[in-house]
């Protein structure tokens, strides 16, 4: 399959952030061939058009103006959970997850897991988000899932004391890296305090083992860090390094509370933090210091969260929230610019999640992009592309979603494979079953 | 005009949140006819037809389900800011105010105003914003762009001590309150730092000789309420108290850093507040204490600000953060649950800004409503539909807004008169021109 976008302004992001106007891109498969001006192109077409398969284009579009930029990296979120979506918010992360999510949980079954992930999916595509990073039940499943729609996705374990196990971290570790390549895998817990220490020293030893890092929900919350200090004496991040936890790197999720010793730690062992700032609003969890982590440059990413707590997912909402809060924490306006949150939701998330043939639109990786659409009145006038994207961008500028070369929404009609109406239906099914 | 809304889920919010399940909503001219079920509106087909011009309707539209309800109020803006939207971001309100918009506003002219406003109004609609509370210069322009395009606007006098004078609120106190139903005005101040006692003393006076209230940017940051303790030894709220500024009512913008004892003088005197979530977060202004508010009684509208602040114009986000931060700045999840936010960003708003005939749907009530999408991934499955729409609703969801009767944007199109690119070129070539 070989497309050509033309008549964009390309921010492909992979040097800086300059604008090529007027540009075009090719892709074949499931990879870029060529970005660059229309003028390149006509020089490199003969040179190009040599490793296309034939000829012609199976499809070209006239995008008219309007930009294509790398897709947003949601990178940290649980699908499945849209079955929750406001069925149960205003209360306390604990509450909230002992009494209303865990019950629920239970009694979910893997075709439940198999449809509630469609549903996120769609939400994600009309987002202009090509890949999450997953936690949650049913890995094979989830996998299932996600390629069904042909949709990228990094998982990781969410093991705790009374799901998953050691065994089948290793074994998910070894399918889910070596099957489909919109898949793969990462070792992960879901945090210090719902594991014990006897697991995490043996996730820490598996770490060694395959030389890999491992994920986990980090200094979310006050609560968390204090009963981490009371059970060892130690903060989570200090805790994990003692056990060894985070020498071949770790990604964080959360990282809200964190000291600057914390700081000091995540950045000698390479730690990544994604922040999931809608949800640790919704939750009354408090503001992640990210213009510390910068400073201290830590690879940094955002993440939805799970349509439980955020309730949706939407990377212009988690995007405005990063800056907006940074400036509030730090009393500050000019803290965490626009520049800043455009990398961290394309590059630093890609990275955050071990991904690297997607971070950019650049000849050779992954065809994994979005058009955003110039002609609506929030994105008017155009004094500074980023600033408009981040500051008043929405959901509703977004045209065209693709990955891996395949275009999955388009001018609001999903391409997935399956009927939204159908998945809505399925997945109030599910909700109305456990009332 | 007679239109037919019918097969709707009318929230209608005449009393409480119930929902009015396969509803029908009759429209004549500017007025709603009935509000009810579709059996009700069977039962009363014949009496209410002998009030409509004729027995037919001019249209009827299938809603196959989805919701009906009030427009929005957005509560406080400066539409035509939006020629600045992007060009000054990242720096604190004072610089961004005498650096940035000040020295640009200076070069504006009446028909750049009307063309940014109408480029505002263009960006209200497709956030389901029906009415705003606007503040900016040359009002007789904005009434005229806002009219032209059919759009509800109460606006309120700006003075300071460059700019507009007690006559001038005198009249168009007069004049805009008696031409197009549509327009409204207010009596309004900048803020209490840009005014001279001497102003603010004659604006009380001229508020007790017209027995209206006043409008003002109060209490927005740190520094405000500082240099105007320093002036007055008084908290804001305390001085225009202590000038009789307040007899009359107020509706303060902002709110942010007040007093316990400010909040005592706001009761007693009925003051409004509009708070601007996300301008305070983006300008580090701080967060608004909207429990403590609830709690006190006060009346409670939300808005947008300017699009050089915010920098969109956007309900659904207002609303997340209106919650999201009282969570915050509560520590607690339960804080403002999604039912009050919706009362603030319909009816609250219209009360903070003076309209009654607009604040519900009901008969006899203005035709000011919307149309919420619900065949969208991020509003399924539905446990909830205030949840959804205040905790993962989007702009993306206004399939339609109707504004007294008529329809002005429906499935992405506008219906305002002017076309958008004419409109998007022409606020370009304002900021073009300053550059």
């Amino acid at each position: 399959m070989n497309i050509r976008l033309y008549h964009a302004n390309i921010l492909a992001m992979a040097s800086g952030f300059d604008l090529i106007e007027d540009g075009e891109i090719w892709i074949h498969d499931s990879e870029i061939l060529f970005v660059g001006t229309a003028e390149e192109a006509k020089r490199n077409y003969g040179m190009v058009l040599n490793l296309l398969d034939d000829d012609d284009w199976d499809r070209e579009i006239d995008l008219k103006g309007d930009v294509v930029m790398p897709g947003f990296k949601d990178a940290h979120t649980h699908s499945a959970m849209t079955f929750l979506r406001s069925a149960a918010d205003d209360m306390p992360l604990a509450d909230w997850l002992t009494k209303q999510v865990f019950p629920r949980e239970a009694l979910l079954t893997e075709d439940d897991v198999y449809i509630a992930t469609k549903l996120a999916i769609l939400e994600y595509l009309t987002s202009g988000i090509t890949t999450i990073c997953e936690m949650y039940l049913h890995p094979n499943t989830i996998a299932k899932a996600t390629e069904d729609c042909g949709f990228r996705c990094v998982q990781c374990g969410g093991m705790n004391n009374f799901s998953q196990s050691i065994e089948e971290q290793r074994e998910w570790f070894g399918s889910l890296n070596n099957g489909d390549p919109l898949t793969s895998f990462r070792l992960g817990l879901h945090a210090e305090y719902t594991n014990s220490r006897e697991l995490m020293e043996k996730t820490a030893e598996l770490s060694h083992e395959l030389q890999a890092p491992v994920y986990l929900h980090c200094s979310e919350t006050e609560n968390e860090v204090a009963a981490c200090k009371e059970r060892y004496g130690l903060t989570p991040t200090e805790f994990l390094d003692s056990i060894g936890l985070l020498d071949y790197g770790s990604t964080f999720f959360h990282g809200v509370h964190v000291t600057d010793h914390d700081i000091e730690i995540m950045k000698e062992h390479k730690v990544a933090v994604v922040t999931n700032p809608a949800s640790n609003v919704k939750l009354a969890s408090g503001i992640a210091p990210i213009s510390k982590y910068i400073k201290a440059g830590i690879t940094l990413g955002i993440g939805t969260d799970g349509p439980a707590s955020n309730n949706c997912l939407d990377m212009f909402r988690e995007m405005f929230l990063v800056t907006g809060l940074a400036k509030l924490l730090e009393k500050d306006a000019s803290a965490v610019d626009a520049l800043q949150v455009l990398d961290m939701a394309v590059k630093g998330g890609a990275h955050a999640i071990g991904l690297s043939d997607c971070d950019c639109l650049a000849k050779g990786k992954k065809a994994d992009l979005i058009v955003i659409d110039m002609k609506q009145p929030n994105m008017q006038p155009v004094n500074n592309l980023a600033k408009n994207i981040v500051y008043s961008g929405s959901k509703s500028n977004v045209r065209l979603t693709m990955v891996n070369g395949r275009v999955l929404y388009e001018d609001g009609k999903f391409f997935i494979g399956e009927d939204p109406e159908y998945i809505y239906g399925a997945v109030q099914k599910i909700i109305d079953r456990m009332r």
